[in-house]
């Protein structure tokens, strides 16, 4: 059976330039910090690398430091601020968040750091309004908002929101790593510290950034030695890197965006046309182009889910870092979504290998299903 | 030319069953936090992965977390139980530790943890008795010793400290990233904490496990979801695990470990026969049996390292995480070498994939330029 991958917020095939990318480090397995020659060929390399997601993300290769992924990059931008001064931190943040970013914050609470949420409306969104009466009354040293949610593709004004915190002097982190790829680096110009990761554009797991702009300052909370210009320590993973830099060479360009997005629309337009009771999740606002995040009413998500696995299409209930777990989704909850509700939905993300016919299988398959639960649940 | 590489505690070339594993990793590229199928054909090979590591290391498959390496490993260890209770940790370390503790360490003395530090003699341990002074004076909650030590190889009396700290519940942990698949792993059966690492056993590089021994509290330092039992959060580094995991498949046996003690006796005996004022580091006490640090009296070890680095011979001058840095090595500074006899030592290391002929050629090499550079330098 040929399977049809549709859940590619959670993950990605390696692409080929990732492939080649890691097959060059496999072949100089120098330790980069070594001085001898196996360790300059494996730094010059690594170098490389560094230039390409450099360049991608919109920063200089100076402003990069690798890290183990995007949680890792969520975590040191919180805690290597909270480490500049444990009594100084106030962290601003949303109710909707990655729960790399929630726990962290959860471990400064209990640190003894001032934290304020951020409510979202039911579109999946706050007000610019909100955002800025919240920073004025708060007053947070550090805002961390993200740049697109990963459940729902909701887009954030992080170009407005870090803006208004340049001025200010406040610090400002955003978490792009379900944006990277998928909307203009330029968003995210204006912040201090962006979290970004392979494994969503084709590159391999175990590897991200967390890119720091110049002037920002940060304490380490990794050592190991002087790597990533002491702000993450430890032996490069060249493996990682490489395959890193590999899949930016297969980024998603402007045409390849934007074919993704009629894929993404025109699935939409198929299933609310043929189904009822359906309800898209931040419908009104602007999204990242390869993702639905949909309510089929009426069938828990666990049932829709198996049954679509079982016909080879894989697609998820929210994010895979919480699949596990058996609690509605809190991203979901703070759209005002019931419980019942938010275990109701799915997370369908299209990448750059989706094809037109990958996209008519899933809407047949699941068309077909959501039918055939709801026929039987009427008997 | 054909090059040696003889700098094995730095890394080691990826092995046959660690490309093997990886190349598995790179077909089944899902994120083994899905349920769906792909997530769950990620999942399976990570738990094969998880037990053959589980297995060398001498523990059961739930006490393995993985990190990103040896070095998120040691700062997990100190910093997850610092997070536990801030106020209650007092550390106790030794002057002879690799980076990552050392710095850890210096950030938990920032945050105002007592930190006591134990001097070692000149053969670069200490003795069982002055470690249990240093228990009673200072009485730590938390020890931290290295199994061997990275640049010397010197081997710490980690059995008898692990049963000691256990009698008094003093938590123990061990750096064994120098000493997996050199040492029996029944050595650390006695401490909480274990860090290894892959990349110097065959394995991939960013890829490190923190063994943490049933019963044993943690803090959580890396969030993104509830992957590794809620020790350590993010999306799996599957190709990683897998390399890791295919890495033990070659696993250096009884034999190998022995053939490797037999060639670098004979690369010791061979330099202290042949050439003058050449002393051995940490000579008469225990070593892991790859390791040999060596000083040549007068001949700073840059130049000596740069004329084997033109002949095509890889060896280093110490910890390759310091390679850049101009200071001495801190680990011979404390075994009582003055600053300019630190700076004239060179770590040799060898590993599985050493030969015979490769030993003569580096011992050729480095005899002809010990020679040539005295000579040069008495004229």
């Amino acid at each position: 059976m040929n399977r049809v991958f549709a859940d590619f917020n959670a993950t990605s095939p390696l692409s080929a330039g990732a492939q080649t990318g890691m097959a060059k480090a496999i072949e100089l397995w120098g330790n980069p910090s070594s001085s001898h020659w196996d360790g300059r060929q494996a730094s010059e390399i690594i170098s490389k690398s560094r230039d390409l997601v450099a360049q991608k993300a919109g920063v200089s290769p100076l402003e990069v430091v690798f890290t183990s992924g995007g949680s890792e990059a969520n975590t040191l931008a919180l805690m290597g601020t909270y480490f500049l001064g444990p009594s100084r931190l106030r962290l601003l943040t949303s109710a909707v968040k990655h729960s790399s970013i929630r726990d962290t914050a959860r471990l400064l609470e209990n640190l003894g750091v001032p934290v304020d949420y951020l409510p979202v409306q039911k579109n999946g969104v706050f007000s610019l309004e909100t955002f800025k009466q919240h920073v004025d009354e708060f007053r947070p040293t550090l805002v961390s908002i993200m740049a697109a949610n990963n459940e729902t593709g909701v887009i954030f004004p992080i170009r407005e929101i870090s803006r208004f915190c340049r001025e200010r002097g406040i610090t400002i982190h955003t978490d792009a790593v379900q944006s990277f790829g998928k909307l203009d680096s330029e968003s995210w110009n204006d912040c201090d510290l962006i979290s970004i990761t392979a494994h969503k554009i084709g590159g391999p797991k175990g590897i991200g950034a967390l890119l720091v702009r110049r002037g920002t300052q940060l304490v380490a909370t990794h050592y190991g030695g002087t790597q990533e210009i002491k702000r993450r320590g430890g032996t490069e993973n060249t493996l990682g890197i490489l395959g890193f830099g590999g899949a930016c060479t297969d980024f998603p360009n402007q045409q390849d965006r934007m074919r993704i997005r009629e894929l993404r629309d025109y699935f939409e337009k198929q299933l609310l046309e043929t189904l009822s009771e359906v309800t898209l999740n931040g419908a009104d606002v602007e999204r990242i182009p390869n993702t639905t995040s949909i309510r089929f009413s009426g069938i828990p998500s666990e049932v829709l889910l198996g049954a679509l696995d079982l016909e080879g299409v894989s697609v998820s209930a929210g994010s895979a870092c919480s699949s596990g777990s058996l609690a509605p989704s809190h991203v979901l909850l703070a759209m005002g979504l019931s419980r019942t509700e938010a275990k109701e939905c799915l997370r369908i993300s299209w990448g750059k290998t989706t094809s037109r016919d990958d996209v008519d299988r899933v809407l047949e398959v699941v068309i077909r299903h959501v039918n055939r639960i709801r026929e039987r649940r009427r008997q």
